[in-house]
C-alpha cells in the first residue's frame, strides 16, 4: 500500500549538480531536517544513489527521476520499475519537462506504478497541462510554472491558485507541489500558506551561498507554515462552535 | 589511467531480466568465477546495482549500459558520467542495439569516457558497423552479429572472422569480444580460440537451467582456451628457435 | 479565419498504402462522392502529394499527417506550418499515434496551427487520454479505441458513447470523430446516429476489395444519417410544438 | 540507374528559410543559372515542393531532405521512399546534422534508397565521422566542418583536405562536397580546385543582400574552376608528352 507525504510536505534534488559522497551527504541533511522539523521529506535521487540513501536515511522518502514500463525481462539500458522498487525508492517522477512524454506513456507510466505501489509524482508545464495531466490521476502534481518566467510575483500567486484550484475540482485527493524557481525560505511559507500541499527547490539550495542554512530555513519554513494553519483552523473551528 | 581487461576476458550482464537482490547474488558468483580461474570479467549492472556490486566484489570490472555527454549541473534524469564513475563503474557500454546513437553521440560518449578514463564497450551491428565505430576508437567493440540470426554457425565463424580482421586491421589495439547468442561453453572456448580477446552472455546464462552451472563452465572454457592459445604460442615459438 | 467541416462529415486518409499518382485518383473519387452526397470530407495527404490534390479537387478539406512547429528558418528536415499551409492544407493531425506527442508539443501545435488558422484534428488512445487532450481545445478530437482491440461492438458504443460525452461536457464545440476499425457503411451510420461528428476510415477502404464502391458506400451513410437526424429533429421539434 | 551529378557540381537548398512560391521562384533560378553555365546542381527541396519543382525545372537533381526506412503500408506520418521518389527526387540526404541517424538508420536508408536508385548524399560532421559514414558507401558526403566553426581559413583548407583524402582513401568513387559556411563565389572555386567533386551554399544565398546576384556568381564559379581544371590537366598532359 502506499503511503502518501503527509502535508504540508518538503521536497529537493541534486539533479546531476553534485554526485557520489556529496549526494549522500546532502541526503543526510535533508533527512535530519525532516527529524528535527517533523517533516516528511521527498528526495528525487539518482538512480546510482537511491540505494545507498535508502540505506543511510531514516525519514527520507526517495524517488526515481525516471522509469520505463518494461517488464523484467530484456532492456539493457532501460530503468526497470522492479528494480528501482527494490534499491529502496518509493516513488517515481513523471513527465519532467527535461524528459516529456506522450500521453500514452504518462498513463502507462502511472499505471506500471500504481501495481508496484510506487507514488507518481507527475509534471506540468501550464494550467491546461496540468488540467491534463490530472486526468490520469497522479498522486502528486508539481505544476512548474514555465509560462511565469521572467514575470512578477503577484502573477506567480495567480498561477499557483489557478492550477491548485484546477487540479483540486477534479481530483481533491491529488496532491499539489510547488517548486518552481523557489530561492527562499519565505516562498516555501507563502506557497504553503496559499493551499499548497508541498513546496520543493532542487537548484535554488544547491547554488545557495550556504546551501545547508537554507535547507534547515526551507524545512523549518514548512514547519512553521503547518503551525499556522492549524492556529488559523482552530480559530476558525472554535468560531463555528461559537453560536 | 585506464587497465584494460587481460585478454582473454570473459563479459555478462543481467540486463532486466533480474533485479535487486539476485543481480548481486550473480555478480558474486562471476567474481567468485573469475577469482577461481584468475580471468578477467566485466559485469555490465543495472545504475542501481553498479554501487553495491563494487563494494562487495573483488575482481569484477563493472560497467554502466549507457552514459549521457552532458556535465555536472542540470539534468533531472540524465545519467551523468562523473556519477556512474563515483559510484564504482570502470566503463561503459556504447551504441548498445536497444539505445542507438547517431554518430556524433557515440564520438562524445567516447570522447567524454577517455575524459574520466571510463573503458569503452561498443557495439555494432554488422560489419560495416564495425568498422565504422572502429573510427572513433573505443577500447572494445562487441560486433553482434545481427546479420546472422537464423544462421548456421559456420557462416557465423565467417563473419566473426571478417569483423575481428576489419578491426583489427584499423586499430590493432582495440580488444574484439564476440557475445551475441552464445549459450553453450564451447562457443566461448571456439571464439576465444578464433582470436577473439573476450567472449560472453547474458540471456544464454540467465535463461539456462542451472545458470551457475553454466556460468562456471563459461568462465573455465576462457582459461581453458587461453592455456590452449600459450601452448599453441608456446609450441610455435619453439619450433621458430630450432635452426 | 477556420471554416471548420460541417456535422456531419466523412474522413480518410491513404497513410502509405498507396503512393504517388494512385493517391491521386484516390483523392479524386472521395472529392467526387462529397460533391455527390454533399458532405463534408476531410482527407489526410503524404506531404508530397498536398499540393497537387489541393490543386486538381474542389471540395475536400485536406490535411498534413503532422507538423513541426518551428518558424521560418533553419530546419532542414522539419514540417513547416507556413510550409504547409502554402501547399493547400487546411488542417493537421496532432498526436497521432504513430507519432506520440508530449503535453508540451500539443499544446504548442495547437498553438501554431489556430496562429495560421489550420484546423487541428487531434488523436487519444483512451477516455482519459482523450480528456487530457481536450484541454488543448483542439478543432476535433479523434478517440482512437485502442482499448476496444479485441472486444465487440456492444463496449465499442460504450466506449463511443464515454469518450463523446466526457469531450462534450468539457467543451461542447469540439468535433468529436471515430474512425478506428471501421470496415463497413453501416458503422459509419450507427457511429453518426450515436452523436458524433464526424466518421472516416482509411486501411478499411484501401484493403477492400472494392474500395471504390465502399467509399461510395460510406459517404452515402454519411449522407444517409444526416438525413435520419433532421428526420428525428424534425419530429421532435413538431411534438415540442404541441401543447 | 541512378545518374549521379557531374562533377564539378553545385549544390544547395532552402531549408526552411522561404516556403510556398519563394522556394519554386528560387528552383527556377538555380535551374536556370545551372543550365546558363551548363553545370549539374542538386536541389534539396521540402517534401510539400518537391513534385512542382521537378515539373517546372529541366536540369535540376532534386532531393528529399530525409526518408524513412518504411515499405509501403501503415505509417501515417512517414516519409515512404516510393512517395519521394513518385514525387520526382532522385535522390536524399542521409543523417543531416539536423536529423541524426544510428548507424543501423544510416545503413538501412542507404539500402533502401539504393532499392529504388535513389542518390544517397551523406553528411558527417568531423574526419571520423566522414571516415565512418564512407564504411557504408552513400555516393555523396559532405563533410560538414563543424569542427572548424570559429577558425580561420588556412586550418579550413586543411580540414577539407584531409577529409577528401580519407573518403577517397577509402572509396574513390564517393562524391565529397564542401558545403559549410560558404559565403562567397571564391570559396566555391577554392574548394573545387582543391579536389572537392562538388560545392554548395544554402543560408549563405538566401541570407544575402542579392541572392540571385550571388547564385549566379557561385554557379558560374564552379564553371571557372571546371575550365580551370581542364586547362592544368591538359597542360600537365602535353608535359608528360614531352620526352
Amino acid at each position: 500500500m502506499k503511503i502518501l507525504p503527509k502535508p504540508p510536505f518538503f521536497e529537493t534534488s541534486v539533479k546531476n549538480y553534485i554526485y557520489g559522497d556529496a549526494v549522500l551527504e546532502y541526503a543526510m541533511a535533508v533527512d535530519a531536517a525532516a527529524a528535527k522539523y517533523d517533516i516528511d521529506a521527498i528526495f528525487i535521487a539518482p538512480y546510482t544513489e537511491i540505494r545507498r540513501i535508502c540505506d543511510q536515511t531514516r525519514r527520507l522518502m526517495v524517488f526515481a527521476p525516471y522509469m520505463d514500463t518494461l517488464r523484467p525481462g530484456r532492456g539493457m539500458t532501460d530503468i526497470l520499475p522492479e528494480a528501482v522498487k527494490a534499491a529502496g525508492a518509493i516513488g517515481v517522477l513523471v513527465n519532467h519537462c527535461e524528459r516529456p512524454m506522450s500521453l500514452t506513456q504518462i498513463k502507462k507510466t502511472i499505471e506500471r506504478a500504481n501495481e508496484l505501489d510506487l507514488i507518481t509524482f507527475a509534471c506540468a508545464d501550464s494550467v491546461a497541462e496540468a488540467k491534463a495531466i490530472a486526468q490520469f490521476h497522479p498522486d502528486i502534481i508539481n505544476p512548474e510554472p514555465t509560462e511565469l518566467i521572467g514575470t512578477h510575483e503577484a502573477s506567480g500567486m495567480e498561477y499557483v491558485r489557478e492550477t491548485l484550484k484546477a487540479i483540486k475540482d477534479l481530483y481533491p485527493d491529488i496532491l499539489v507541489e510547488q517548486a518552481a524557481g523557489i530561492t527562499k525560505s519565505s516562498q516555501i511559507y507563502d506557497f504553503i500558506m496559499a493551499g499548497n500541499d508541498g513546496a520543493g527547490s532542487a537548484s535554488g539550495i544547491l547554488k545557495a551561498a550556504d546551501p545547508y542554512a537554507l535547507l534547515d530555513a526551507m524545512v523549518q519554513s514548512v514547519r512553521k507554515a503547518k503551525d499556522d494553519l492549524k492556529i488559523k483552523k482552530d480559530r476558525r473551528d472554535s468560531h463555528e462552535d461559537c453560536p
